[in-house]
């Protein structure tokens, strides 16, 4: 799969030297679930960790993606080198996109200090998970500085990646009403920072205190987000919101809580993928154990319960049937 | 567990009678995981499938209890008999709630037609949703006539317990931005009939043909949810939003989609319930299984890779360690 041009170890130095191809190409053997991948996050994986990561989440259409390439932008006017990862359906990072947004990218594809990458969601969701781990850590052993990681969110945990970053960052607009419900009926997880997006509009001032009131709810103040205004397309209040999530990146640092924050996501993660890879062993047991598949058969006729057929697929899975 | 008074026999001709006290006293046997729960389950299963079962999603603050709650009223105008089963956290149904929705409860509550229950979110979201789909076969098998069940829905399954219902309502309010994105780009599933709630606010109107246009983008008509606003409060609508419920499922069953789709909705939930239990697992093994615990400490520790400690911990959830 590597072609003669890559071997194994030809990847691994290359990634660990911060050679974008073989980043990419890495990448699509990761996304290709090729066996040399896994083996070479294994070699690549004691040179990550370097990297401040952040998760960038928020209802569709607030502007993400817009947001993410203006803070590209800055930071990489701090002179610090900067990834991107992608895993948003909606996303013009991950759906192809206007024009605008195209430009706006394409500037950053030139740029050598700067790795964007879109997952697909060609695989399940339980795939992509994995998949989107395996990007994250190489492109943090590649060496960039920092690195952005896009996930839509609308609530809960579907997309479950957003949670291995070191800082998350919600991303609302004016017309995010469902959102701030979800934040409100603690449905939502409180982030690190939150951002009203599309400042401009006449309501941003509106949900911007809206917003405050609920966070100032939380007795504890130090888990208290900032809040800011922006406008992504215009950079307005971009810098604002990268000093934000530093600080609080900092702030975290020095508490000691980065590093708790790291083992707890990092278990997570391990939980997370190891439950996505027994629900593909379940998906292969409904199909491919006969008599799994007789068992679901008779539930739809209402001649065996549901209950007892999980159990006879949790057998077969856990082999013990 | 089942006290003197009611042995398991007794529960399950209760609960097949449709003795309230029965129903209630098995659905607590349930989420407290007692064993004989499972056994009535199974007992009463092939007297389920009766029930026209109406899953009611939305972002929460929507006004999906209030809707219900007048649903609920509605149908027993029409002389038939109904069960609720709520899992919104946010709910009030489930939360305790404001003093008009507890008065418009109470009045169910004394309605022996009317069969209203909360699923706690005491256990972590897999045995809640293993102990929704018990208790709406429980109430489905104590013959109601009409079931729906409430959960809280921002987009993608959550709470994966919504797919086992017959139709699919989907409430928004007029500040409903997100959920109306999230259909849009195509990550929110097209329910069958969609609801602007609290249609008296100035932006009901534009949310209503907001929603309309996006529907009207599916080639295939048939699939074209209905789309209509209420007043849940003042019961606005609400004999029209019934109307389009049991349209919707009538056209199912007419072309012999209703059959086919309880087929995959029982199939689904086998799935999800057994990906609940491995979840369950795993979690053990992780605290439980010394050499997997042990593994997940070098991950945090950068010693060892994320999915050589996820390998370990299927291994041990699958007895091939």
């Amino acid at each position: 799969m590597t072609g003669p041009a890559w071997t194994e170890d030809a990847l691994v130095a290359g990634v660990l030297a911060g050679d974008r191809r073989a980043l990419a190409r890495t990448i699509s053997l990761v996304e290709d679930r090729a066996p040399e991948a896994e083996s070479i996050v294994r070699r690549v994986y004691p040179s990550t960790g370097r990297a401040a990561s952040v998760g960038v989440t928020g209802p569709p259409g607030v502007g993400k993606s817009s947001l993410v390439s203006a803070l590209v932008r800055h930071v990489r006017g701090l002179e610090r080198t900067v990834g991107v990862v992608s895993v948003d359906p909606s996303s013009p990072f991950t759906r192809g996109a206007l024009l605008g947004d195209r430009i706006r990218l394409s500037d950053h594809f030139l740029d050598p200090g700067v790795y964007i990458r879109s997952m697909g969601t060609r695989g399940h969701l339980g795939g992509l998970a994995e998949a989107t781990l395996q990007a994250l850590l190489l492109v943090d052993a590649s060496g960039k500085d920092v690195v952005f990681l896009e996930t839509v969110g609308t609530g809960q945990s579907e997309v479950e990646v957003i949670g291995i970053a070191d800082v998350v960052l919600l991303v609302l607009m004016p017309g995010s009403g469902d959102a701030v419900q979800a934040l409100k009926a603690g449905i939502m997880e409180i982030p690190d920072v939150i951002v009203v997006n599309k400042m401009d509009h006449p309501s941003a001032q509106t949900k911007l205190q809206e917003v405050r009131s609920i966070v100032a709810l939380d007795p504890d103040r130090k888990r208290r987000p900032r809040i800011l205004l922006t406008d992504a397309l215009r950079g307005e209040g971009v810098p604002e919101l990268w000093e934000a999530l530093v600080t609080r990146r900092a702030e975290l640092e020095e508490r000691g809580e980065l590093a708790e924050r790291r083992q707890r996501n990092l278990s997570g993660e391990v939980e997370t993928l190891a439950v996505a890879r027994l629900r593909e062993r379940v998906r292969e047991a409904m199909v491919g154990d006969a008599a799994v598949g007789a068992a679901v058969e008779r539930v739809t006729r209402r001649e065996l319960d549901p209950l007892t057929a999980v159990s006879l697929v949790v057998d077969s899975v856990t082999g013990t049937g």
